[in-house]
């Protein structure tokens, strides 16, 4: 049998009916909320009454944050020039990333150091501790702790994790992150440093089995209706171009002759 | 007292405390669903429980659409080239516009229509055919209607007017438009013209109180967790770089010499 | 014979050679300025002297508007959440829109309005008029006029044209445009109103054969190198997120009780 | 004094005139190509005549590559959803990163190699054979070697590499790299792997100075002309969405029940 270019086991369509991850489609439309159906689409599987609590949780976890959030801002000026929705919640979206608002790399770090831990015969104290030496070795930071606001506690942060306690979804991958966390804390001495937000949200969707690419997707999607509200009031306010002010720019003010710079560059 | 550049009521910030639409975002965490924190912070407000079951529905009504949908074939070929979630998320927001996924235009066209209603003195089946006529006449698709693989009935369309009218959110604006659509299909003939799930989220999201920009968001929001799942196939396929097969390509063969050409066009 | 999905004459590749339009690409490199090879992808023939010459001229007329392009802006807040050149170049190219750098609603409206006046018997002073008329009673802006800085007289405008003027690209589209513009200047009284470096832009590619949508295009590439300098500054500044000042902002100051409300809404 | 929150040296504007690196904007339309004016906006001086026409090389590298770029057919199937050049060109702007196009990862590497060259006291030779037998020990490939369809030589690459010679831009970074290429061939055995366009581009560009972000922020200006040839196809195409054609997909045909499996997942 020849095979294909393309394969997928998302959705497919069968005459007039969708099956979305084997289930027609008809039948999820008013039985699942939107979170389960997030969930069933990404993972794969109906979630637990569990599961879409956590998720939702997770979900919820970064609402929005004001004109602090540089995507949000991105997508006001995108809206004053060109009003249109989705080129502007594009432009929030790609604002995620390294920076800002990206799980990934605590997933990705907490899945590998987790492990290195399981491949070794040394104690959990000894590898977080050897994990932590190597990464400050490489002055890399560890992904997933501090907050330029939270000092010692994010509080939403808390909050996630007590529910993963009590949801089940706080496993041996997350605690071993929190080991690292410590030992990272002795050997830095900055004892004051948070689990933040992001961080949280990347070990309980690493421990539900979300890739560190899904944890992103999830992540993203968790920002846009907070975008979409500014959108409106972007709409609303009556300001059709955004600048920076120019008393906000310090702007270099040199004044150049073009025709005797051209010369001299050999024109 | 000065005014200030910009103004934002979406949420803020107080030293250690970020307000969503005034609460305290470490409450709604655990305390509230996705779709009902997407609701208070769109509409500004908290849902009610039909709200909210209604919210769900719309945006369970187009999960997946196999790879028939434009911005998952574009996103997942954004992101053979440039593994990255944000950039190939942002490519499947970018491909919701006039052609698909957007209910705005119908939102606006119902809502142009019901106030052309309430401000006419005549019977509601003149205003509607009077509408009708006019659009046929400029020539101009009434959005919303019809549907490349239904005809007559879009289970799905149908599903959620179901469930809109048990919840309470089928209000006279929806009904004027059903009438626009009858009107249509006896001046058009063409009476297996069915209303498209595009069309009943515009509707029942309208007399929600969204606007119709806001319809827009709310459609690449719930188009996203499945454009995510697609993400994580493409990343499995094994296939670094997507083309278009070459015999699925009719390419122009002429060949040129560009020395000669070059000469013909006075260089 | 069968008839494929895709169809495309911009280029092929035959074994080891790329054919752009017909021209072996190994002859183009070194042949070619960049302006002369987007002219020949676009275009689908060499250009003329005269005609890159022309099109330097209007891929030079917007280079950059320090941060008062809300497009740079929007880049620069994203490369500081997401140091990232691609994400950050498709948010300033996702600001070309409605209300800046886009000249394809000044090329619609003057390939619509010179087809009228090539279908009507009257003088083209009583078309011009009359399509005035009808866009101020239509309540319709004329794209292509007015500056938020310059009155009167746009040099930048002014000196395209006249280079237009020169090189044969200003046609009897372009003159029936400013026989318009010179009726809305009557019409309105508003004298003061100069055609503008965009409505320009518009007018001269249309001349030379380019589509409303390739107009845009055209534009969009223009302006890329000035974003480019600009997010080098924004990786150089220092500031790893952007935000926008708190005292820049009004922000809602309400604050409500999320237990009392929610039974309030029914839950 | 105080410091603003933002600087730039790119442009800006006093009262009625645009300053552009220094120089009046007004004189620099149709005293300029686009290439020196790029060059001019990135580098922040005029260039030489001889490095316009290097860039002008590098700018015609990759002007197109059929539907076998996968950035280009993102684009064409995001205009057919939505026919907006905007967002089209955005979406192949995205589909520039690791796997295609984007020269940063190569001028990074031949950059650092360099450096580790003139830090080292050991002889050339020695320096490249070190740092070849570290990225095969790390498993990872050194970026610009390599392509899926020429072994031995990329003839564009050659081209450019001879004009480069030529013109004064191949200095002895760029022949630390292909001393690198030598050892690469001879401990991995595989003689026949050329530099590739993207390799070239990324050695000349920064030998003459720019950033590797720059130079990824440059080649995508390079591909997009190329990108509205196409969108302008896919607007005549007469094909309103475009979509995978399901004989060309192997979708997973399972059928699930949702109502025993919801129960069973324990709601």
């Amino acid at each position: 049998m020849a095979e294909q270019y393309w394969e997928s086991a998302v959705s497919r369509i069968d005459d007039s009916t969708v099956r979305i991850r084997g289930y027609d489609l008809e039948e999820l439309i008013g039985g699942l909320t939107f979170t389960s159906a997030a969930y069933l689409l990404i993972r794969g599987a109906l979630p637990t009454p569990n599961q879409t609590k956590m998720m939702d949780a997770v979900l919820t976890a970064v609402l929005d944050y004001a004109l602090q959030k540089p995507g949000t801002v991105a997508a006001r000026y995108v809206m004053s020039a060109n009003p249109n929705v989705a080129a502007s919640l594009a432009s929030a979206v790609l604002a995620v990333g390294k920076n800002t608002l990206a799980p990934e790399d605590t997933a990705r770090f907490a899945i590998d150091s987790y492990k290195r831990l399981t491949e070794s015969n040394d104690d959990a104290v000894v590898v977080a501790a050897r994990i932590v030496a190597e990464e400050r070795a490489a002055k890399r930071r560890i992904p997933g702790l501090g907050h330029p606001v939270f000092k010692n506690v994010d509080p939403r942060a808390e909050k996630i994790k007590t529910l993963a306690r009590e949801l089940g979804f706080w496993g041996p991958q997350a605690e071993f992150y929190e080991l690292i966390h410590t030992e990272f804390r002795r050997q830095s001495g900055r004892d004051w440093i948070p689990l933040n937000d992001i961080g949280v949200m990347a070990l309980v969707l690493a421990e539900m089995g979300f890739t560190p690419d899904e944890t992103t997707g999830i992540a993203i999607i968790s920002t846009l209706p907070g975008v979409v509200a500014h959108l409106t009031e972007e709409q609303n306010s009556g300001r059709p171009i955004r600048i920076v002010a120019p008393e906000d720019v310090s702007y270099d003010t040199i004044v150049r002759d073009f025709e005797s710079d051209k010369e001299v560059a050999g024109w």
